[in-house]
């Protein structure tokens, strides 16, 4: 395969990921609708949130895997919107003054600069209920175990012993001391934790056997570590308007991340092999896999 | 029934409301456990709002309300902890600086006072999530589909159309004209919302017929609507060693509410009116319902 080649098959993916976040957002624009009354703001932060711009690399994520076992696409739309629902409310809150302060995301002001802090705090709120209304519904699956098993693990994946207990670490970590256990168990609950959802959602969804479960466990463990050391390498090389937020934080913060304790030559190598072990996983699932086997090269090399 | 009697009761009464309080307590006390590691921070902030005193006044209508149809005692104990959870998350969250700015609550400082801002979003953030998980979880109730009804009332209730809808509308209330409609709606919302929550979560767990739902959402209704009111007159009337949170806000923020709009006695008439009307609406369940018929004048005299 030449160069041309890899290029031409990662813009067709491209072309496929801008697709799926289309049809995403789609979902998200009519489960967020407009209200009329005083609390059409808090609508509008919602919507101003969820609809600005984004990869939606885990709803892709749920999408593809799930299409593994092709399960029902409406339920993979509607469970996908409901991460990313997460996802969102996850941006809003870290973004506040009183945790990350940052004042730009996805392109755009962060919710609390275009509003005001108390409609960033509710509008995080109601998303984060949002989603969890989104899978109880039947329109999401006719069987309710099914249904409770998607709320159960995105709150599990979302909560005190998931990303929040992620954030909560990170939010110390400039009184702690920091070394590359404790980075990573971070990262595995901050950012990890709702990227293994996207994989579990898709097997429940899809009814997996074990052995598929253990190789998308795997696959998407791995993806998250090697995309969170990406995240640290382009916080040190990227620039804010590539990336759409604020760059050079954790050296500001005095914050440890992989990067400072890998040297950038030690994160690229560990991204690498990273990569390599996440497609490995997928090895089971053959050509049906082709599509995940790209996005890992995209998601891994995101100043494309 | 003399003077005496009446007394009596409400002793009784009180003993019945403060033990459920504490099988409620105990409850929480399991389900959010104490962690260690460096998010240890967050599970004590959680704890400590959670499983600081009060009254716990949904859950005592969840249970009360289920126990009129023999609904399942474990069933019933859970999702009251869930309700518990949102109730608390949504003090934590509007207690903070940029929404109510209160600095004590169930008669200790709030979260961000004896932590810090992070924590009280983030232990809200995961008090919320953990309601959910609650409810989803298998030993809540073994059909999944009732689980999952309770997961969606609950979202709903507490969500954009429910109360974080009503406290983004008292947010911006400073600069609405408020009448009595508009204080009336967001009222319902903000905190009838949760109320009426306890009702319907009664109802889907004792698999209440139609004429019976239709009862207990009267009830819920005019006794939410009824609390808030005599909420509003303690915000004027009391001080803050007895209610352990904050008096006179509203009128230092220059905001209508329902004593301001209907002046104390027109207020406290509205309270007589709403309590009778609460009442009426049980009289199909008889005998069964004298602890709730009691848990009115309990509810509306709080200085008691």
């Amino acid at each position: 395969m030449s160069m041309d080649d890899v290029e031409g098959s990662l813009t067709d993916f491209e072309t496929h990921l801008n697709e799926v976040a289309d049809r995403v957002t789609v979902v998200l624009d009519r489960l967020i609708a407009p209200a009329e009354g005083p609390e059409a703001q808090l609508m509008r932060a919602m919507r101003y949130a969820a609809l600005a711009t984004g990869k939606r690399l885990r709803p892709f994520y749920v999408l593809q895997l799930g299409t593994l076992f092709d399960a029902p696409e409406t339920s993979l739309l509607r469970t996908a919107a409901a991460l990313e629902c997460v996802h969102t409310y996850s941006l809003i809150h870290d973004d506040l003054p009183c945790m990350d302060d940052d004042d730009f995301r996805r392109g755009q002001p962060t919710v609390h600069k275009h509003f005001d802090e108390a409609t960033a705090v509710l509008a995080g709120d109601a998303l984060l209920t949002l989603a969890f209304e989104i899978l109880a519904d039947r329109d999401t699956h006719a069987d309710g175990h099914i249904r409770c098993k998607l709320v159960e693990k995105l709150a599990r994946a979302s909560g005190a012993q998931g990303m929040v207990g992620g954030q909560m670490i990170d939010m110390l970590s400039g009184d702690i001391r920091q070394d590359l256990n404790s980075i990573t168990r971070m990262q595995r609950l901050k950012t990890g934790a709702l990227i293994a959802y996207a994989g579990e959602a898709a097997c429940i969804l899809g009814g997996a056997n074990e052995t598929e479960r253990h190789a998308i466990q795997g696959f998407t463990h791995d993806l998250g570590l090697a995309y969170q050391i990406s995240d640290d390498l382009l916080d040190v090389e990227g620039d804010v308007e590539t990336l759409g937020k604020d760059t050079g934080k954790d050296a500001e913060a005095g914050k440890a991340n992989f990067v400072s304790l890998l040297g950038v030559e030690g994160a690229r190598q560990r991204v690498r092999l990273l990569a390599t072990q996440a497609k490995e996983h997928l090895a089971i699932f053959r050509n049906r896999a082709h599509l995940l086997l790209q996005s890992v090269d995209f998601v891994l090399d995101r100043r494309k």
